[in-house]
């Protein structure tokens, strides 16, 4: 299977997502991302049972909206034409909302910065689709 | 780019997404989007301005919902093994999403048969794929 | 007390529920019940902290999503009429909302088949008073 | 059919409800129905759309809130026991979370002061019940 | 720096936050604050490891609502003309916003009873300030 | 009263507030501001009916967020050593939330500009307390 042929006679089908152009940054994912790491790095460094529980309870939510971040990204931000320029961005997408679920589940540091790196390579593809220009307001 | 040979080295990446093999439906989706067509029906049968402004009000939630049982399939239940059988699956889940989208901006009653559609459309692939016996309790 | 005769004179009083005649499927409430009865297998299956206490993190929102289809169900689709032929659905529905609170509290597997039972005895009720065809789009 | 039989061989399956005996207090339920109440006042005191737009939405949230505390109330406060001094309450929760219902519906004042006047019944029950006593923590 | 000279020339800016008037009342931010405080006392009477982690889970959505509706009262309810016979107020409503924090970190009671200590003394500014008969209805 | 006077007794007090020392961004409250922006630009760019009173309803559920996030600012991140070097903060913040509840009133675009503006003082005294480094993983 041809993804570029699969997409291609579908782009009118797409047209519509780009009303409204909203307001997207990945940098939502990266903060809740950078979340879940901190709490891996505190719940190592603590003995604490308490704050342990406290880090899986806190770490389950910030995932989650890490993985609603990519979500959004993926369904609304990114159009047909972009996977031109980008064409691994729907398995990074992908990759990435399960990597968020991975982090859920998990006390290893690795994890976290696995979700780190596929959020900044989503960010790469939105700042080299125009992302900064056209979906955020200049300062 | 070919999806296949794309996804194919990433297997064992994606591997820890079948823990926990939880509990996916797509009547979940589906059940929102009915509730979406309804509104839509409702909407076009009256003329009270409340009764109208309301359907607005919980077309927005419903979709987004719809929306976001779509995500969870696409990102949860799906695994690479599953793409082989059903190639399209990628596409068809990013259209359900954009659908839900696009469901939200409209009360026009063809673009929720549209989502019903494309919700089915997974539906199939998720029963193809094994879903209703792997991933429901039996009554 | 008479239930039949405490209710009659208020008929007209809930005449109104019927609009919207919105979409109900019990399946909701069984879904999250489903959840709920895998997560405690796992948590028995399993010596690992870190998935442990995620279970109980889990099934804390999957019982309250149980809990609200079941709330739903109970004020909004069930009408005087039904009582009528169920007599017992008020009684039922009240054990399945309370059935769900003790599944938040509990890792034992038998409340959680307990819960499946109460969700399937108010699916009866709902196919019984034709909740399939009058809430349910036809596919 | 008699509630208060069709109840009482039930009892012991509802005792585990005691456990946790959380804080409750109707007052949660009546300041979302007060919430209710001047929004529909000051809809039609206004002649602004935006603002009369809004007054819809926020309602809408408001009234859901209200429902939500009824059936805790509902489901989580009261005890079989409950029932034989108020065999009315069954009754006046379920006409007051489909009352709440009827508030996100209408923009008719009458119909929230109906929604005061049942939720100030359902406190009566809990103040008779010993509510105040045993479900706050004294000042 | 002068608190009342800051705020002074800032009033009308804030004036328009007295539309709508709201319905507050710190009861909401108690009722939550008093299940932490049970929720507290509960956990140390128990050595179920089960339900010492509910507590935990459920005391951290508790804590969150109840600042939420410090939050609330803070920069909805409060207003400049306020701050000159309850000067303090910021700096209370800034302390018991954290110490809802604190409540989520400790299963030390005496943290909880702080928390509802500072909820008291804005309580006593909101009656101070007329709120009882400016913000709730009369029954 | 002064402010650095009244705080300075009660450092102690607030000390317990740097544990965890959290992910802290102010983007997070600007990209909602951003979004309100564009959503009041387009509501009077369009004469649709549906699209303006979906303006209306996400532009609420945005400024919201804003508004959380700014409070999350206020009551988390800063605390008494940061007042000390910038003094305003506390009004910046109250104005800042404040003002997040104005915009969801109007439809007037100033009211969205005056909003990221505060939004950006905070952003200032983020930095200038030293934010960036403390509060963010580096790339």
């Amino acid at each position: 299977m041809d993804l570029r042929r699969a997409l291609a006679p579908r782009r009118t089908a797409h047209a519509h997502c780009d009303i409204p152009c909203g307001i997207y940054d990945p940098v939502q994912a990266r903060i809740e991302a950078e979340s879940c790491y901190r709490i891996i790095e505190k719940y190592h460094a603590s003995s604490d049972e308490v704050f342990r529980a406290r880090c899986l309870i806190v770490k389950e939510e910030r995932a989650e909206l890490a993985k609603h971040h990519i979500d959004v990204l993926w369904s609304d931000y990114f159009k047909p034409e972009h996977l031109e320029k980008y064409p691994d961005i729907a398995d990074t997408c992908w990759k990435a909302a399960k990597q968020a679920s991975q982090v859920k589940r998990t006390v290893d540091l690795e994890e976290a910065r696995k979700l780190l790196e596929l959020i900044d390579r989503i960010d790469e593809a939105w700042k080299g689709t125009g992302g900064q220009t056209s979906t955020r307001l200049p300062a």
